[in-house]
């Protein structure tokens, strides 16, 4: 295996994609389990991963993602979508789930649920919407890593219609929002106009300020 | 090197850390260089990491944080500050920095420019800030797993009063605004409620929905 410097190296924001390969599902699986693992604040997971293998649906989605055929010549498109709220039953299900895993209730963490209730769901649904977006894009990051762990190209796109996409999925009736499409597939060099460009970063020190 | 997977099954939010430990700078720079390449939309890269050695300042930040001991008790600091919105001269820097690294001016690439000058700008900050956070947090699930691939513990904190934290770091005059807060350090199992707790997460087959 490659070092993470050189995996984040390696990727990129994969303009075209080779219609004739697809991922092996072995892979699509890791990259899965690695989004599942992912940090969420309070551990909640406030969004859930559509996998959109039909390219019926695929191609639904195209003319409101600016056309982007990466869409439909990839395999698989992974599709983030956040909780629209957060409600009392998504909450306490979660805490729920940890006590049944964990085997034991604890004071600190009921006191925490209650906290978290007593926040949360008086906040307006647009407040927590874009909070649980957010820890989507948590995930984001460790799908962009996953994917090239395993050498499958992905392009991560906010770039489309989120009210259309939902409609396409049947999102909105399940309490969620399309965030961000993350369609994975295999490069074809030829037609990518940025696979053989320079990836461009801020220097070092204009990115980052030490405080010593 | 450990699997993506075995990392982020090792990693957690560390609850106590070992104030007698330091994290080496290599180790140090490698989670920052590893931030630094993650994605960010449109590459704008659209926020800064602050890295807070100075121990004065973290223990001006730890009231303003629930006093989580952790952001004293670890040895660096990193605070992710989003841009409070998009302007046109950061905009303009970033493309300009791309024409310069890559040595050529692309017609595409300029036109790109051209819509998302069109479209940012006049967008309201707080909804500008928002989309530049979101990306904060695709670095932060980069950092999540470079830490833990050096062995490094961690807490990803959201619990803490920007606008103090802001006031701290200065981060007001520079355009900044902190998003989260991740101690850098190592666990010290005594005492760390959480160390030995099972990490839950929703099943596959809650958090991921495949459409065939």
């Amino acid at each position: 295996m490659t070092s993470l410097i050189d995996t984040l190296n390696w990727r990129y924001a994969t303009k075209k994609m080779d219609a004739s390969k697809s991922v092996p599902e072995d892979k699509v699986n890791r990259i899965l389990e690695a989004i599942r693992l992912s940090a969420s604040s309070s551990g909640l997971q406030p969004y859930q991963v559509i996998v959109v293998k039909n390219k019926a649906l695929r191609e639904q989605i195209v003319p409101h993602a600016w056309n982007q055929q990466q869409i439909v010549d990839g395999s698989h498109l992974l599709v983030f979508a956040a909780w629209d709220n957060y409600t009392e039953q998504r909450i306490n299900t979660m805490f729920d789930l940890v006590n049944e895993e964990r085997g034991f209730t604890n004071e600190g963490w009921e006191a925490y649920r209650q906290k978290i209730l007593a926040a949360y769901p008086p906040r307006p649904a647009e407040v927590n919407y874009e909070h649980a977006a957010r820890q989507a894009y948590i995930g984001l990051g460790t799908a962009l890593i996953a994917a090239a762990e395993e050498g499958v190209d992905s392009t991560p796109m906010e770039g489309f219609d989120p009210e259309k996409v939902d409609e396409i999925l049947g999102l909105k009736e399940k309490g969620l929002r399309s965030v961000i499409l993350l369609p994975l597939g295999y490069r074809q060099e030829e037609g990518d106009w940025l696979v053989n460009l320079k990836k461009v970063r801020r220097t070092s020190s204009e990115f980052i300020h030490i405080m010593d």
